[in-house]
């Protein structure tokens, strides 16, 4: 399938199901105005990535209380073209390429109204057998697509996966299995015996005297939902340094040397997150070294791997080795990626998978008498409730069910591989660039770089420091623009810190042609900052 | 506003908004199949409240990977009438009074459409102006529709409020900045100084020596969401009991005796949580109670206030009093209502205003370099991840602007009223049967009731176990129709235990005649039992 007609097939399409029959209700044409002028013009550039407007541009001119009588659908609807679209960072601009894409496609459009059509809490099977069942389908599906081992799937019995609103919960309820699997594994150590049902109770003493010990532990370059986690457990983190030199990911070596420390010093490791696919670089840590150490030294600690960016690229077979997915399937307990990032799924949508379902309802099971049902006391279904932290659930599933349809595993494939071919040709351009560096290996669709102008005739090594004032400037000036939207990061490392610039590919609608313009843009500002340093520099 | 006619215009809108002009793309007539089919179906009673399919009914018919090649998107629209809609809980039928409602409407229909056109993942004000912009400005409607005190509206620059996922996601948000409060409060009390932008730094040693001595309190009746909370803080939860006398509702004297205890045995109380509507029974506990006794002795105690179903009739202001709005504005940290319930807003859509919006942000700022942006670095702008346990936030608060413009404040208040009178005119068919009995004072759209021929002519006293198991008896019953749906919970209290039946009204779509309906199929399975336990009596 030709990815790039699929997109204007999906216009086309969403114009014809929101185009109103009846002219005197023109509810209809309202919608239709608004998302098909919507995405032609984001096509053809004449809405800018970034909004125009100011803090409190909507604020102020919007009423300060609910209006006392209803209003006009049509109004309200008007008001959305007016009013919101104008403050809308546009994700699904093909220009979009900060942070990650956050991909929204036309079956998950349709699949949002379908489940708000059957709306309801999902918290029970009882709730909504269909969106239970299709989760339990459809999360094996992702499983499968992507090469996890069979202990991730559901249909083990054992292991099985859940969609969750985002990484970050994703990597809490993983915090929150680890730190009962090592309060029940440090009972079992301190004498507890199990029930008759098997089932090993923390006893209060054992949480009193443990519970404060417990540390996480991941790297300088984890994401933030890491130290955040941590924040909510109340549990201190170790964000452990990494070398340039490992290309920023986390090393067996490094991670046992903070843990040993903290070992002598009477704390117990209970928690690594590893990354494959930083936030910042893309690296991806020894999850290999790692997994044995904790195979070896540290039994009580639990391994989840945040994939969360990075995790949808398992779908391609010739790329699962440089991403180590053997190594997930080996060592980790756990396992998140985010299909509502490249993945094709408007958010949310992530991903949790893990090898034995009993860390999290062993955890997370907490069911008073309005909740039961038969199903559920039998035995014999799935109260996804226990598998997360809230209670309610939105009807996820089916936006993943009509994406993974309508692309079929070959059109997944191929909208990734597409991202990538934009990488690849993109790094030879930099390459190419006398004005820029690329500071660590492109990552899939991610290159960092920064301005660094290495081959110009003055023949001047920059130190770091200088590098970073003159990064940011730049840095600066393209954030000003709204014609191009990029992140900018503090590469933190063992040998030095850089101030870099993120260009990460892979939107739906982006084609090469949309990145060769946010690439002239940068050379451009670029070329604008090096002319001012030159100029300063021959003042001085 | 006349909501019926209000029911009908949004059929007849939405089937007008998804019909297809082109004949050639019939997706368009597919969705329309799918959504107005369904709802007229649901209206006239074609479709029994309960999905009539046993566990695996899905599982078994669906393919076991994802297909290679992709689907024509027509088959799969399909699918969704052919293997979803038999497996939907219908929270949407007229004859739902199971839980508590789900409400969705069209306006949410759309917004959900809207929102996926532009998805972004919301977490920063640059992520999306619009989504923050438009949070703040309809959270302080709801803030002021609700007459919540002005410290809770997000104007007042002090205290403010944020769309959540769920009231689990309020309520736990809630304890993590209880948490780090109480953990201030302790360290300033250990003497710990602010720093020079006077801020409280919690030293690890007060973290280590404090964190495990804190306890949370709420009731028997409190919702499962705080034994969850304190599963996830990794702390105790006290179920404090509850009287028949007091309706079972938390009291100040039967919290200070747990509390107390506590205390004397080197605990320290940091939060309660307090019901306005429990799920129960719609029990509302003594709020100006707790709140005195927090104030004079218990200063380092948080109190969040759990109105999850109840708290949107604050709307009526004939309520307000009852409903002890008052004590609410006065006494507690932080309020959750969740519109999605009784609210007309599709699934998701909690509110959760706090007094103090640095209690959140000072718990849950962890703001790495690639999450920074100029305007939130001016402190400026909201960045509502920072008020939120996730980093990743969909766009709610277009689905509730859509609501409460629409409906607007009268429109909203006379949906509210519709389901009290419902109420009220089953409260007087219930009182007039001989064979049940309202065993708490009904609460806004909430009965509670059981099965007791009390008046019937053998004139026996039954005791609760004998009336629990006829209940349940009856329970059974009724949970295996699917034409009705209720849900069953045993009420804890100090006096006795009475298994109960609920029956919760409010539906947007409900007309009292479906209320009626319902209630004669209780008549009627309740005039089985009598007949069978009779029958039995009369062997014995």
């Amino acid at each position: 399938m030709d990815i790039e007609h699929w997109s204007v097939l999906i216009l086309v399409n969403l114009c014809n199901l929101l185009a109103s029959l009846n002219d005197d209700v023109d509810i209809g044409y309202a919608a239709v105005d608004s998302i098909c002028d919507y995405y032609t013009n984001l096509q053809n550039g004449t809405i800018p990535v970034k909004a125009k407007v100011q803090p409190g541009y909507l604020i102020d001119q919007l009423p300060t209380s609910a209006p006392e009588n209803g209003q006009d659908f049509n109004e309200i609807q008007k008001d959305f073209n007016k009013l919101i679209l104008p403050g809308i960072t546009h994700w699904q601009s093909p220009s979009f390429f900060a942070y990650f894409p956050s991909n929204s496609t036309f079956e998950c459009m349709i699949a949002d109204i379908l489940s708000s059509s059957v709306a309801n809490p999902g918290f029970n099977w009882i709730c909504s057998p269909a969106c239970t069942e299709l989760e339990q389908v459809v999360v094996e599906w992702t499983a499968k697509l992507l090469g996890l081992d069979k202990m991730f799937w559901g249909s083990s019995g054992i292991g099985g996966g859940v969609i969750m609103g985002s990484a970050s919960d994703s990597a809490f309820t993983a915090g929150i299995a680890a730190r009962e699997k090592a309060l029940r594994y440090l009972s079992v150590e301190n004498g507890v015996k199990p029930s008759d049902y098997g089932e090993i109770e923390i006893p209060e003493s054992i949480r009193n005297e443990y519970s404060q010990k417990l540390v996480i532990y991941g790297s300088t370059q984890t994401h933030s939902l890491a130290a955040k986690t941590a924040v909510m457990l109340g549990l201190p983190f170790r964000a452990v340094p990494v070398s340039i030199e490992d290309n920023y990911s986390l090393t067996g070596q490094n991670l046992k040397e903070i843990i040993d420390k903290d070992i002598s010093n009477g704390l117990i490791p209970f928690l690594i997150y590893a990354t494959v696919g930083t936030t910042s670089t893309g690296a991806i840590d020894k999850i290999e070294e790692i997994g044995n150490l904790i195979k070896k030294k540290y039994p009580k600690t639990f391994l989840h791997v945040d994939a969360a960016w990075a995790g949808v690229a398992y779908a391609l077979p010739n790329y699962r080795k440089n991403l180590k997915l053997n190594e997930v399937n080996e060592f980790a307990n756990s396992f998140c990626t985010n299909f509502h990032k490249w993945g094709l799924t408007t958010f949310d949508c992530s991903i949790f998978c893990i090898k034995d379902r009993k860390d999290l309802t062993k955890a997370l099971d907490v069911t008073p008498s309005y909740l039961r049902s038969k199903e559920s006391d039998q035995g014999i279904v799935i109260d996804y409730r226990n598998w997360q932290p809230a209670l309610g659930r939105r009807f996820r599933s089916i936006k993943l069910w009509f994406v993974l349809r309508s692309f079929g595993i070959k059109g997944f494939q191929e909208h990734l591989l597409r991202g990538i071919d934009h990488c690849q040709q993109l790094e030879k351009i930099i390459k190419e660039s006398s004005n820029f560096e690329i500071v660590t290996p492109p990552s899939l669709t991610l290159i960092v770089f920064r301005l660094n102008p290495i081959s110009s005739k003055e023949d001047i090594q920059l130190d770091d420091d200088e590098l970073n004032l003159m990064n940011q400037d730049l840095f600066k000036a393209l954030d000003l623009r709204c014609d191009i939207f990029l992140t900018q990061t503090m590469l933190h490392s063992k040998e030095r810190n850089m101030y870099v610039i993120r260009i990460a590919m892979g939107g739906v609608h982006t084609k090469f042609s949309d990145v060769e313009e946010a690439w002239r843009i940068v050379e451009e500002e670029g070329q604008k900052i090096l002319v001012k340093w030159k100029a300063q520099r021959a003042i001085e």
